[in-house]
């Protein structure tokens, strides 16, 4: 048999999806066909110019020829760079396309992992493998003492792992695998097994998590999950005062986050076909507020000025007293904290992006419920937490919602006609945060939204973004003139946060090399609009960057590296803690920023 | 006023009770008055001489004058050192009174503390007074950093402490004693508090524990309580048992004793007044079984040939981990274990009597369910355990009982009379161990048993000890031909371990220059009739030490120094463990041992 002539072979990277089509469809449909979740926010008529991907070079003869269409959206120096519209580039014959984040649909584009810095392996346990004697009547020796001269050195052994031991030994006919930490074994794996260790990024909203064979460094699986601590408050301030209020509520939400991620940890395990009792080591990282939650520390300091944490240094635990069901004696390491408002998750993002080496003025902004900024210029890194609130997460938005199925995650308004894309493309059910962030600028840019976010026509009524016959709830999906002032108020606290570093590093915006946004919601973003309404600095497309969750991969690197913990610990030592709350121009920049 | 000439005071040593008594009473009436449990088996008649105390000389004039009766039972050698019979000295004038461990009853003698070598004070523990600044919005460090700058060294601080950390340093004002334990903060005690630590001696029946200062190195409480496992078995076999066979067995003993020595521990503060959250550290000694099942570690090893411990070495585990409701981060200290059925207790017990550094051959032997001996000669420690069964305890015997109120703890027949004694002087209910061991002693030697344990009269009825009009039960109080058995038994078992331990280290009887006889039954007992009936070396009597509860002294001496911690680990590998069922010599030495 000869393979159909009309079949060619499509990859898509950097996912690697890979997968036959018929030759002649167009990419965007190749991409939907194998399950990529390409933008296209006009449904294909070569209009929003949202499905941008590009050719490597040696292939670029596999696609039709460009359209009138690309070249009037596209310029021609894109076009020599291989860039092509995938709604009306035909695919010719097998080739590989280069899909750029900004073109993924927002749920897909979290799936690509925060950027990492590759670093050399060097983790803080390793693994021995021992073949011991049974015992006999001629020689008596514990359990313990065998496995110690089997090792060759006399270690102390975790009280958990000592209790399993005996069963495990005579099970296993007296091989094993001894975890060492330090100088205590805290852990027996059967012959054969791997080592393996999480990394978790516990935010307030989301949850991530990373299974990693720490003899090879490999990643093994990866998940995401929703806090459960959520049902008791949506942000940290909320939380904070339910744990101080209600009898038990620190107790509750010491809980949830336990049962959260013993449930991500054994989504991951299911995903690698690995057992939980099997992960030894946990590094987590999180803000100040998720720390001490989750390490049932109390939280009162933190709601009350000065908000001083309990702990900021970096903290090894037992997983059994955090209530983490991992191997017996595992420890869980957690990333040090800066500030009450600046935490491990920061310090985590720091690690990931190298900002402590940062040989020119950048700036980093992991974008959520709070924005935590850090400016790195002249050998100093500048950090503040602004109160950016939930309206990015959906929240205090009539028709917000999370990204999930059925959210309005992209608008483009071209020739006064809206056109949209939601997650999954579902029927809509309402916008989540890039779709609220998109439709805010696209209504100023097409000047239907006036500068102080008011309605240049028909004041007083909502603008109807998707009419009722075509949203999934049976009703119109509309914004409001307050949903806009949600949005004014998050970007002008973000706004205030990075222009009081850029005072405090002596630098304008226009000094700033890089920019780095982080998070998934600035992964989500469109970057021409969070700069057109004032989010981000003014500054060419090309000095941001999309960097993803870069919290998750610095937590992956201190798992994977002692010397990268090191290094976590030196940077939080270093920040420069601005609070923003008592800093003298905070308020003026705050009420200038207002303004779309 | 002037004091009444009729009062004088009397001073027990040394109890050290003290008290007005009207002069001319007898010495054993003064004792009985002041609570001073002097024995007393025939009433005070002067027939048995149990009642001998020795007067010091400078107060030898202020009792009446030797009577006929005590020149007739004491002989002039001993009323020249000051010997006298309680029953017969009248009292003329203040004085003190030694009485002798054997001449104390025997519930009294146990508040003897165990013989214990004053130890430099040591603890692994050390104490640091705080005074720190609090937060403000200039000072932003966590709560425990201000503690590291104030200990001035960058410690941990257990996850426990920091999580009440913050509420107890805003209570004392930011004054606080910090307990250290190497690098690590184990416990905050409020401002003035003493450092606390406790002792526990946990046997197979009985609980000790004792409350100490570890800055001053004082005794400040001791208490005594059943182990609360005794419901699910009397011995350790019985125990290893029930841990195998039903489910959660082994968890059930475990949390029996963790409450049971939670309770002990409350009781020793309420005696102090203090609060079981500011003990920091607790040593625990026992024999292998209950340790591992204190531990939570599996005992089925235990229960099989070769009969292996799942852990000898010393080890330091958290309270917290093994049910112990002490200050947050406080450790216990496990002291080491021989083999499977020589345990920590005896390794304490060698640690308390110096049987490491002995220079004559001496032997201990620490007499429970579980007997175990040591013979120390040439530098050498040989140790055995002899299965020696509970009927010293009580059990097993029809009539038998434990040392508590209304127990016959001393028998006396002097001319075909039975004289007795009870615990408390209660209306006896039952014979203890050391009530029977006298029993079997007194019928062999007025010839009523014969060397088989047969009666030489009346073959087939029992021996009535107590009539039934005298006993507390409305029914007499025999002893049958099986529970004379029983005794042999017991005796025979520990009689050819210590045969086998002088077998093994190359001498005889005579070549032991001391005996030192442990353990709250050997507390209890009469030497001379322990010799009598061949449970014991057939020494002269002053070669006989009865030392109390040198386990619970040993423990007492780790926990105040970690140089005796050393030691004891010292010592347990040092201990050459001799395995009696497999010995080639054993059976013989058993069976002619049964001979009374």
């Amino acid at each position: 048999m000869t393979s159909d002539p009309k079949t060619v072979t499509v990859i898509f990277q950097p996912l690697g999806r890979r997968g036959k089509v018929p030759a002649g469809i167009s990419v965007l449909e190749a991409a939907r066909r194998l399950g990529v979740g390409l933008s296209g926010v006009c449904g294909g008529i070569g209009v929003c110019a949202t499905c941008r991907v590009i050719i490597p070079g040696e292939y670029q003869d596999g696609l039709s020829p460009p359209s009138d269409r690309e070249r009037e959206r596209l310029g021609e120096e894109a076009l020599a760079r291989g860039v092509r519209l995938a709604c009306r580039a035909l695919i010719r014959r097998s080739l590989q396309v280069f899909v750029p984040p900004e073109s993924l649909t927002a749920s897909q584009r979290t799936q690509v992992e925060g950027r990492q810095t590759p670093v050399q392996l060097d983790p803080a346990l390793s693994v021995c493998d021992l073949c011991l004697e049974p015992a006999t009547l001629s020689d008596l020796r514990s359990d313990a003492d065998r496995i110690r001269d089997g090792l060759g050195r006399p270690v102390r052994i975790d009280l958990e792992v000592l209790r399993r031991s005996p069963l495990l030994l005579r099970d296993w006919n007296w091989s094993a695998r001894a975890v060492l930490r330090d100088d205590e074994v805290v852990a027996l794996l059967s012959p054969g097994a791997p080592l393996l260790g999480v990394a978790i990024d516990l935010g307030t909203t989301k949850l991530a998590g990373y299974l990693l064979n720490l003899e090879t460094g490999e990643t093994l699986a990866s998940a995401g999950a929703m806090n459960p601590q959520i049902a008791y408050g949506e942000d940290v301030m909320a939380r904070i005062t339910y744990a101080l209020q209600e009898p038990e509520g620190a107790e509750r939400l010491r809980q949830a986050i336990a049962e959260g991620l013993s449930a991500l940890v054994g989504d991951l395990c299911a995903q690698a076909k690995a057992r939980p009792e099997y992960v030894a080591e946990a590094v987590v990282v999180g803000n100040t507020a998720m720390h001490h939650l989750f390490l049932g520390l109390p939280t009162r300091p933190l709601g009350l000025a000065p908000y001083v944490p309990v702990e900021s240094a970096p903290l090894d635990v037992r997983a059994r007293d955090v209530g983490l069901p991992l191997a017996p004696g595992a420890t869980v390491h957690l990333l040090p904290n800066v500030a009450g408002f600046v935490g491990a998750d920061h310090v985590a993002a720091l690690l990931a992006t190298r900002m402590d080496e940062a040989d020119r003025p950048t700036l980093l902004l992991d974008i959520g419920t709070n924005t935590e900024i850090c400016l790195a210029v002249g050998g100093e890194l500048f950090s503040c937490s602004a109160a950016s609130g939930p309206a990015f997460e959906g929240a205090h938005i009539r028709y917000g919602m999370r990204a999930a199925p059925g959210a309005v995650e992209r608008v483009r308004i071209i020739e006064g006609q809206v056109y949209w894309e939601t997650v999954e493309g579902r029927p809509p059910v309402g916008i989540c945060g890039s779709g609220i962030l998109d439709a805010v600028a696209e209504l100023r840019r097409a000047g239907l939204l006036n500068g102080r976010g008011g309605w240049t026509e028909n004041a007083g009524s909502d603008f109807v973004l998707i009419p009722a016959d075509r949203s999934g709830l049976g009703e119109a999906i509309t914004l409001s003139r307050k949903d806009v002032g949600e949005i004014q108020l998050a970007k002008a606290a973000i706004a205030a946060g990075w222009q009081v570093l850029l005072e405090e590093g002596g630098i304008g915006q226009s000094d700033l090399a890089r920019v780095l946004v982080a998070g998934a919601f600035g992964t989500y973003i469109d970057i021409g609009h969070a700069v057109a309404v004032g989010l981000l600095p003014d500054l060419p497309l090309d000095r941001f960057e999309q960097v993803g969750n870069v919290a998750g991969a610095g937590a992956r690197m201190a798992l994977l590296s002692r010397a990268e913990r090191e290094r976590a610990a030196r940077i939080a030592r270093r920040v420069r803690y601005i609070e923003l709350t008592v800093h003298p121009s905070f308020r003026e920049r705050f009420a200038r920023s207002l303004e779309l």
